[in-house]
C-alpha cells in the first residue's frame, strides 16, 4: 500500500515562467529517459520478484520515490506554463524575440490540459509502457535500471544547461544527484549478489556448455574484403568475465540461401508462385 | 554502404514445424528484447557517433551482423509455419491433443503473410522504434546495449527451454553464444574508454559540484514509520565510484504543497474553479 | 448503409488563412478529445448494442453526423493551410513576426499531404483506435460519451479563444452547439433508462450483496499520520445512488507483504535468484 | 511525496493457479479499463489541479490507492503463473482438456518476464498513457473519472463471473466494491460543486450566447428519407439542463460543396491536378 | 454530410457461431488491410483532393460505401460470438475438441465490449491513423488504394478459405467482389488521368533533369563478389515508362566515411569522446 | 549475411546545417514514406518469398540498398544540427529573424541524442513496424512497393524544394533517381510475372466464378436523391483486367436491419438491456 503527505520532495520554483522550457520538461515526465518509466519499470520488478525479498524491498522503495519525482516535474510544467499565450492574437502582440514562443509549445499544454503538465515526451508522443524492462532476471533488470539512470541524467544534464532560470537549475541539480546515487545503486545490487563477473553472461543459470562456444568470445567483423576491423579492448585479451579470450573473426555464412516451400494454393498467392 | 551473399550467418533447420513456437520465436524478432531493436539501436549510435571513430566502427560491424540474426529468425519462423492449419475445418479434424494449434497462433501468420515472420513481438505488436536508445553518450550507450544483451539472452535461453526440435535448439545455441560476446563487447568497450568507475556518474562530463550532493550517494527510504530499510551493499561502505560514502536516509519532503495560480478565465475550466 | 450529398453540414469559411492554427485545428480532428474518436464510438456502440434498439438507432443517427464534423474540420485545415510556406527560403523573406509561421506547423501538412488534413492531433499524432469506449454496457457507454463531448466541447472552446478569425469562430460556435446538445442526449438517454440513480452503480446488473460492502461507500485516506483528509460531499450523507452512507476511512493494509515462490530452474533467472 | 509498508490493501489468494486467468487479469492492470491508468489520470490531474485545493486533494489520495491496486492484480498474475508450462514437451504430456493451456498464455509471461505481471491488456497491448484525460476542466475530468470506475466495474464483474477461484472472487468482490464507491465519489464532487445541472454544458464558463444556439438542444437526424428517426426523452420535453427544450430536426446541409484551391506548383501534386 | 437507413449493403448470416473465427474476422475491420483503414483513407484523399473534383467525388463515393463494409463485418463478429464460452468453468465441461475455445478468443471481446466487434486487428492491436495514405498526389494515392484493396482481397479469400460456414462464406464472396472492383477502380482513375506510362515517375510534375539521370534506370547490386545478381525485366530493355533503359550496376560506394564533429562541452557525452 | 565497408553511397555535404531541416528530413528517414519503411519491407519480402527465386533475390538486393539511404539522411540530420542552439539563452541571443530556430526543432535532437538523427518522422513518431507490408501474395506486395516509393518521391521532392542548400539538394537529387528507378523496378517485376492485366484480381488464383460477380464491376453510387454521380474511366468501358464492363449502379442495402440477440445476464450488461 501506498501513502501520500502531498509534500513535494523538494522545492519546485520557476523564476521566469518559460512555455517552450516546459515542453523540454516534459522529455523528463513521459520520455523513454523520464520518471514515469523508471517509477513503473521498478514497480514491475519488485512486484515480480521472485528470489531473495531484499531486492524486492530495494526496488519498491526507490519506486516510491520515484513517484515523487513525476510529482516535481508535473509542477514544473505547470509553472513554467502559468503565462503562456493561450491565442494568436496575443502571439502577434508580442515582441518579435518572443514571437515565437506560441509556435514552440505543445500545443496540449493549451487545448488539452489548460496549462498543466501530461504523461507525453518534449514531442508530445504519449508514454508507452512496453519500455518498462522487468525480466524476472535480477542482474538483467539491474542493467536495465544502471541505463534508465545514465540515460536519465544525460537527459537532466541536458535539461539543466538549457535553461537559466535559478529554481529550475536548483531541482534540476537535486534530479541530478538522485540519478547520480541510483545509477550506484543498481551497480551495488549486482555487487550484493557477488559482482559483475560472476553475473555474466547472463543469465548466468544456464550452462555454457550448451552454447556454440566457439562463437562465445569472438568479435565478428562484417567487413567486405580491405576494409580493416576496428581493433581494441574486445578484440584480444581475456574477456570481461575471465572465462574466455577475445579474438577478432572474418564473418563468413555457415549456412547455404534459405529455402521455404512453395506458398500452399489456399494460401491467397499469385499463381505465379504455384508453379 | 552495406551488401550481402544471400546466404545464413547459421544453419537453420526445423525438424517438426511447431506454428505456436513460430509465435514464440517472434519475441526474439519483434519483441523489445529481440534483433529488429538491436540491429537499428547500433545502427543509429554508429550513424550519430561523435568522438574517437573506433567506437563506431565497432557498432557499425555488430549492427550488420544483427541483420544476419533477424534474418535467420524470420527463416525459422517461415520453417515452422510450413505445415501450419490454415482453416477451422482442418483443426477440427486434428486430434484432441494437437487441437489447440489454429488457436495458439498469431492469426496474422495465415491472414496477413501467407506464412511467413513478421515484425512484431510474440503477441502480435509490432516493432516500435521508440526502443532504439542511441543517446549520444558513448557510456549510456553500452549499458543500453548490455542490457539489450542481457534481456536478450534471457529470452533466447527460454525459448531454448521451450523447445525440442534440435535444430531449433541448434540455431538457439548460436544465439546465445552470440550475446554472450555482445554483453562482453559493450562492457570491453566501457573498459577501453578507462573502466566503468571512471565512467561513472554517466555523463562524466558534468561537474559534481553542480549537483546537489548531499543527495547523490544516499539511499532514500520510503516507507511509513515503523518499517525496516532493506540492507545491503547500497545502504554502506565506499560507493561504486570511489567518489563517496553510501548511507540510509529517511524520506522527508524539503518541499511544501504545491500552489499553481487559479485557471485563466479563457482557459476552457469551470465557473466553480475561478472563484 | 450510408450516402452522402457531398455538402458540409454548417459553412467553414477562413478569412486569414493560418498554418499554426491549422496545426491546432488538428486536435479536433485526431485528438482524443475530436471527431474521429466520437465518430468511431457512436459507430462501434450501435453496431454492438443489444438490448432496445431505439438506443442503437440513436446511437447510429448521431455516429453519422459525426462524420460530418470531421468533414468541416478537414476542411478548415486545408483552407487554412493554402498560403502556407513551403520552403525555407519563403521563411527568410518573411517578416519578422510572421517569422516563427514554417517552425511552428505541424511538417506533415507540408511533407505528407500536400496541404491537406491528416487524421492526427495537435502534435502530430495519429488517431489510435483503442479510445472507441464500446463496452457492452449501456449506461457505462453514456457515461463514456458525456466525457467524450465534454471535453471535445472544452477544446472547441479553446479553439474559439484561441483565433480572432470571424470564419473559423463561426464554424466553431456551431461545433460548441452541437457539443452541447450531446452532452444532454447521452445525459437524456441514461433518464430514458430510468435516470441516473437508479443505473448506479454501473453494472447495476451485478448484485451488490457479492462485493464487499464495508467498502461500497467509503472514502479511503491514503495519508501519512497527521495530514488531514479532504472533507466533502464524499466523505458523509448518503450515497448518491441512495443506496449507502459515505464514511471517511484510514487507509490500512489487510493482506500482509505478498510472497512468490522462488524462479524456477529453467525460467531464466540468475543462480542467486535460485538460492 | 510518497511512501509504502509493503503490505496488500487486501488479501491475495489463488487455490488454483490458472495461466490462462493470468491473462485475462492483464486486463484490469493495462486495459484502458485498467488500474494503471486510473492512477496515472488520478494524478495528473491533482498535479495540475488549478482552483480549490479540496479537489486536488481528494484526488490525490484516490490515486495513491490505486497504486495499491495495481500491486494487488500484480500479485494475482503471478500466483495464477505459479505453475504454468514453460515448454511445448510439458504441454504435450498435459492431459487433452489442459492440453491448451500454453496456447492460451501471453507468452510474454513465460518469454519476458519469468511468470510475472506486465503493463498490459488481456492481449499483450502496452499501456498507453494517450487515455490519462486530464483536461483542466474540473467537471470533465470528474465525468472521465466515472467514465473509469464504471467500465472498471463493467471488465472486474466480468472477472468475477470468469473465474471459480474463491480466493480471486474474494480479491475481485473487494475491487468491485472499491469501484462502486470511486463512481459514487466522482459524483458527489460533481455535486460538492453545485450539482451535474449547474455544471452543463461543460465548460460552464462559455458564454451560451456565443454558440449557435439554435443548435443546442436539436436531435439532428441523419437518415434518408422515410426511415423513422428514434424517440425518447432526447427528443422532447425540457433539457437535462433546464436552458432549452429538446427538439428532433432533419439534417440538412447548411454549406454548399467545399472548395479548395489546386495544388501549388511546388508541391508535388501530379500535373493534371494543376490544369 | 451522411445520412443512413440502417441497413446492411449485403445480409450478414452466421449458421454455426464460431468466437474464434470473430477474431480472425477482426483483421478485416481493424488491421492493415481492413475496412477502417480504406474507409478513412478514402476519406481523407477526398477532404483534402486538390484540382479536379470527379476524382473528389469518386473518393468521396467510395469511402461512403466503405463504412457499410465495417458495419457488416462488425455485425459478422457479434454474431460469432453470440454463444461464446465466458467463464473457464463452461470452458472446463466443454469437449476436448472444443476445450480450446476460449483460449483462442480475443478476451476483449468477452471483457471489453460484452461479445462485439472492436476497432483492432486480429491480434487485438487497435487501429493506428497512421496507416491513412494520403499525400495529397492523385497518382501515388491511386497507387496506395490499389495496395489496400489488393491486400484487401488477399485477406477477404483466406477468411472465405479458413470457414465453412455458408453465411459467412456468401458475405466474404460479396466483399472480395468488392475488393476485385475497387481494384479496378483506382486504376481506372489512373488511366483516366492519362494512363501509368504518363503519370510515371511520380510525382510527375518534378523535372526529372534535375535528378541525379545516371540513376534513374539502374538496377543496383548489393552483392558481395562472387554472387550473382537476378536477372529480369528490371535489369535490362526500355524503362516501364519508356523514358529510359534498365541497366543492371554494381554497388559502389561514392562517399566516404561519414565524419562528424566531436561533441560539444555541454552536451552530455562523456569526456572520452571529447578527447 | 551482410557486410559493410563503411563509406557512403552518395557524398552527403551540408554547406550551412540548418537545425530545423534536419526535423524535415526525419520524415525520410521514420516517417511511413521513409526508408527504414523500405528497408524492413523489402527484406521482410525477401525473407518470406514463395515461389521462383528470383524475385526474392532482387527484393533481397534493394533492401541492403535501402539501408544505404538510411544511413545517408542520419549523417544528412547530424551534419544539419552541428551548430545547433543548446540552450534558451543562445536562443535570445539570436537575431530576430532566426529567433525561432530552437522552437522549430525536434527537442530530442538536443535533449536524447545530442545532436543526432532518431528512427522518427518529422513530429517525432517513432517509426511502427506495422507499416512493413509483406503479403505472402507478391502482385500485392509490388503494389505496395510502387506505393512506398511513389510517396517516397513525393516526400524527396517536397523537401528537394523546401532547401536551398546545394549540398542537400544535391543528396536529394540522388535519392529522387533512385525512387524512380524502384517505382520501375517493382512495375517491371509485374510485367516480368505476366502484367498487370494478368495479376488483376490480386490473388489472381481465387476463382472469380465464387465471388458474387454481380459486383465484381460495377461502381456503386452512395449518393442522396438528386446526386450526381462522377463520370469516369471507371463508370464505363472494359474493366482494366479486361474481364468485365464497368457498370454505374445505384447503391441500395440487400440486407436489413442487423439483429442481435440481447445480452447474456452474466456479461455485466444494465438490467435494463436485459429486458
Amino acid at each position: 500500500m501506498y501513502y501520500t503527505d502531498k509534500k513535494l520532495q523538494f522545492p519546485v520554483r520557476v523564476e521566469k515562467p518559460n512555455p517552450v522550457f516546459a515542453r523540454a520538461l516534459q522529455q523528463a515526465i513521459g520520455g523513454v529517459e523520464g520518471e514515469i518509466r523508471v517509477a513503473l519499470q521498478y514497480f514491475f520488478q519488485a512486484w515480480g520478484a521472485r528470489g531473495p525479498t531484499k531486492y524486492r524491498d530495494m526496488l519498491l522503495n526507490t519506486a516510491t520515490e520515484e513517484l515523487a519525482h513525476i510529482e516535481m516535474l508535473a509542477t514544473a510544467v505547470a509553472l513554467n506554463l502559468e503565462n503562456a499565450p493561450l491565442s494568436m492574437q496575443e502571439e502577434v502582440s508580442a515582441d518579435p524575440i518572443g514571437g515565437g514562443v506560441l509556435n514552440g509549445m505543445n500545443f496540449r499544454h493549451i487545448l488539452s490540459t489548460g496549462l498543466a503538465a501530461l504523461p507525453e515526451n518534449a514531442n508530445g508522443i504519449p508514454f508507452c509502457a512496453s519500455h518498462v524492462y522487468a525480466s524476472g532476471n535480477l542482474a538483467a533488470d539491474m542493467m536495465a535500471n544502471v541505463t534508465a539512470e545514465s540515460s536519465g541524467r544525460v537527459l537532466a544534464v541536458r535539461l539543466y544547461n538549457m535553461t537559466d532560470d535559478p529554481g529550475m537549475k536548483d531541482m534540476l541539480s537535486f534530479l541530478i544527484a538522485r540519478d547520480t546515487m541510483h545509477q550506484q545503486q543498481w551497480l551495488a545490487a549486482v555487487e550484493d549478489m557477488g559482482g559483475l563477473q560472476a553475473s555474466l553472461p547472463i543469465p548466468n543459470s544456464f550452462p555454457q556448455t550448451e552454447e556454440q562456444e566457439g562463437f562465445s568470445y569472438a568479435f565478428v567483423n562484417c567487413l567486405v574484403d580491405g576494409v580493416e576491423p576496428p581493433e581494441g579492448r574486445w578484440s584480444k585479451g581475456t574477456s570481461i568475465d575471465g572465462k574466455g579470450e577475445f579474438a577478432s573473426v572474418v564473418a563468413e555464412p555457415l549456412g547455404g540461401e534459405p529455402v521455404l516451400a512453395p506458398p500452399r494454393p489456399e494460401s491467397g498467392s499469385q499463381v505465379e508462385q504455384l508453379k
